[in-house]
């Protein structure tokens, strides 16, 4: 277990100290099960009073907060992102590096740089290239002419086929599967002729894709996700797709193939992307939102088809109303029906 | 194959014999394709004519059509759990106890119970404890520091990561993810940066997860799945959910980050939950239903947010007929102009 | 790299040589990036221009466009068709026989045909059959008493469990899952007793089934995929569903179990059927269509419950304008109400 004094994370996360610098954490904790020798941090306002009486030895918190703050601590900007390298640092190991172990299939042809690790179970196949650092879990498979960059870690059970290249600090969680065939076939009568899927998959630096997930093979080209886009569980990447940097696709989402996606777009749970459309920079699409045609980005948006968020908002909350406009519709209509008529006898 | 008379059924179930106790079956069959040494079963009305002509040796039936039944068989007030346990009594052998066969890599750390079965390719890593009776499947992978109870069937290629807990009897269909890291990132100006997952799964008995379904650790704590729980395929859930006792999740369901749920709760296809909040007991959620904020239980919804099942069914009825509602509109909207010209006329 | 001449192509395809037939080409590229060397393929009007432009050594036309066509190239009916044919011919190699390799565990009662491949880390159990010509990826995982046709392909990761058939020519990408135990489990008070799963999956010819999809095994009985039937990745099927012949299941998509489904249907992303219903042929359900009943063919159906394409789309398209038809309403009421009591005050 590591142990850290303020004044050393004060100066890991660029944070000012708060109270004695000298006082020392080996864990981070939720400021309501937080014990002795424990840091913890308050980023919701809800929680201020909880700072009063947590167990915590130290507390993170952002300069609005510090005067708020009877016990040591530090002050921080952004005290989520701090928690967060603080956690990093106290908590994570760099995986103990053991070579290729007993049990895994490595081809002969295959180049393996320094420090990797290849857990029994794993095959590698062909010309394949693995860089410095670099660790696969059990069960791993690489078909032939793949290419893994340095300090990536492949969990167990991830798959990788052939010729897909992936960048440098790229995690996979156990399961995903890169490389799959997109969903191509031809028409021919009645029945369906599958189209090669000739393509590979680029996964640039520091992507991590979620357990279970599927990105396909472009049928020709490349299906691309570029540098820090992070893809949750269960999520299907359609062939020939191009996601952005920095984007967020949370699980369950389907992005339909060759749709082309800005930079730093955000995507809910279960929602979804027609193929073949264009999407802006810095798009949000809500929860289970479907977006059916090219859309430009700065904005967010819900429901199908997808249309500002207010909007979508104020409409699902009229949505339960329906049968009953439907019933006042009818009795206007009677009401108005009658006002004709007794007009009419009038005349 | 095993065979067993009436009387020994209507132990196993606790029921009534009707007719000769002696008979005896085989195999369960459904009442239009059973034949001789069979036992049906006949819970739906629209089966009963079935009674007069099915092939089956013997009926399983409520005491209610016990008058209408002139086979031999077994009155139970729950026929389908009969059904089910002599299904489970003539059909499911217990997996046979093979021992940690060759080609499988288990840690000389690791703890292994009697009459455990490892098939080949298996990893077991160092200080996993795995209990008397369980049976992991070919492929399957333990990360180190892993518990896995008794009587636990892990079926092939499931994956527990680090320091997850399996109690007892619990089931994993195949390719099952346990303790993937959870979706959290702390924005670092329009970069993300990880927050360490450092949490775990733990799994209560009796337990069910299905085929390629992904549960998270906990980012701090636990991701906590009680006792009876049963979930379906490609379900997602969040770091640091709790589920309650005995709930039902039906398949691609999604539950989101830090979402506790009470007990006897039910999840159609598809359905989701928002992050951080709470449901209560006995909540039924339709095929497709999205909570978005805490709700109790005891009650039935569906929709987009959640609203009561009939108010959502009366509303679905109606969203077709949106079209034709808005026209209308406009129709009543120039009748009333045209009256309220018409009165101005004739002042 | 293979090379052929447009005549050797016009044989393949059934097509006719515009231009010199000795013209041979050895790749095949999209218009905008095709080089000399390629042949490329115009199906979409809006790319005729381009036919000016490419630096492709050959084209693929319709008839309708033959005229247009100043390149060496190929006349057919169906271009699409041509390109993924010819794609073929140029590009796919069958996969190198290479027997069964070291660090696979066969079981000494399974029948293996000839001309198989089995990878390293596979594991084929008791009385398995692997038929001619057909290859395990690394990693696959047979259980007991499985059936595989010939010239199959297993990706990385698959499993089949016990008692499954798989026909000939049928492809499953990584991590599908054929046989994970039904979704079936009986009440028992407050806690559920699980139904044992004891039926089996059959996959027919030509089946493909996409990455991390599942097919449940039936309760009893069989759940059947027909000939030509193609599933994309992370799609479920419920236990004892008979899915028709020819069918098109895009991601994501959930049919629930026990479902009978025609000959031809086309389910789009998300979409999903309620269990115990019955579909006919040529259904197309678009993407997130929900069908709730029982359904005739021969229609295009979208939304929850599934409603004519045509009028999801207008009710779609009106359901952003929902909150300002209930103010609409209320300012009509408002006018009829003042209409009525003026006409009051008249008489």
């Amino acid at each position: 277990m590591k142990r850290a004094t303020l004044e050393e994370l004060a100066n890991l996360v660029d944070g000012t100290v708060l109270g004695d610098a000298a006082v020392s954490v080996s864990r981070v904790a939720p400021i309501d099960v937080a014990q002795d020798g424990d840091i913890t941090f308050v980023t919701n306002p809800k929680y201020i009073k909880a700072l009063e009486t947590t167990a915590a030895s130290a507390v993170i918190v952002s300069p609005a907060l510090a005067d708020r703050c009877s016990k040591p601590g530090l002050v921080c900007k952004n005290p989520y992102l701090a928690f967060a390298k603080i956690l990093t640092f106290l908590s994570v190991e760099p995986p103990e590096v053991k070579g290729v172990m007993a049990g895994s299939h490595v081809s002969t042809t295959a180049d393996i740089g320094a420090d990797v690790t290849i857990y029994p179970g794993c095959y590698v196949g062909d010309n394949v290239k693995v860089g410095r650092g670099t660790t696969l879990y059990a069960g791993v498979v690489l078909y032939a002419e793949v290419e893994v960059g340095e300090e990536c870690l492949l969990h167990a059970g991830t798959v990788v086929r052939e010729k897909c290249r992936i960048a440098n600090r790229v995690i996979l969680q156990p399961k995903a599967v890169i490389g799959s065939d997109g969903f191509g076939f031809a028409p021919d009568g009645s029945r369906y002729f599958k189209i090669p899927q000739v393509g590979v998959v680029v996964l640039e630096d520091d992507v991590e894709i979620g357990a279970s997930s599927t990105i396909d093979r472009a049928a020709l080209g490349v299906t691309r996700i570029r540098r820090g886009t992070k893809i949750d569980n269960l999520v299907q990447i359609g062939h020939n797709v191009e996601l952005g940097e920095d984007c967020i696709l949370v699980a369950q989402t389907g992005i339909a193939g060759s749709t082309v996606i800005g930079n730093h777009c955000t995507f809910g749970g279960q929602s979804a992307t027609n193929g073949h459309i264009r999407i802006g920079d810095n798009l949000t699409v809500g929860s289970r939102g479907g977006v059916t045609s090219s859309i430009d980005g700065n904005q967010v948006v819900s429901g199908v088809p997808a249309m500002p968020h207010r909007d979508w908002l104020k409409a699902s909350m009229t949505f339960p109303k329906l049968p009953e406009m439907r019933r006042e519709l009818s009795r206007l209509k009677n009401k108005i029906e009658k006002l004709e008529s007794e007009l009419k006898e009038k005349e």
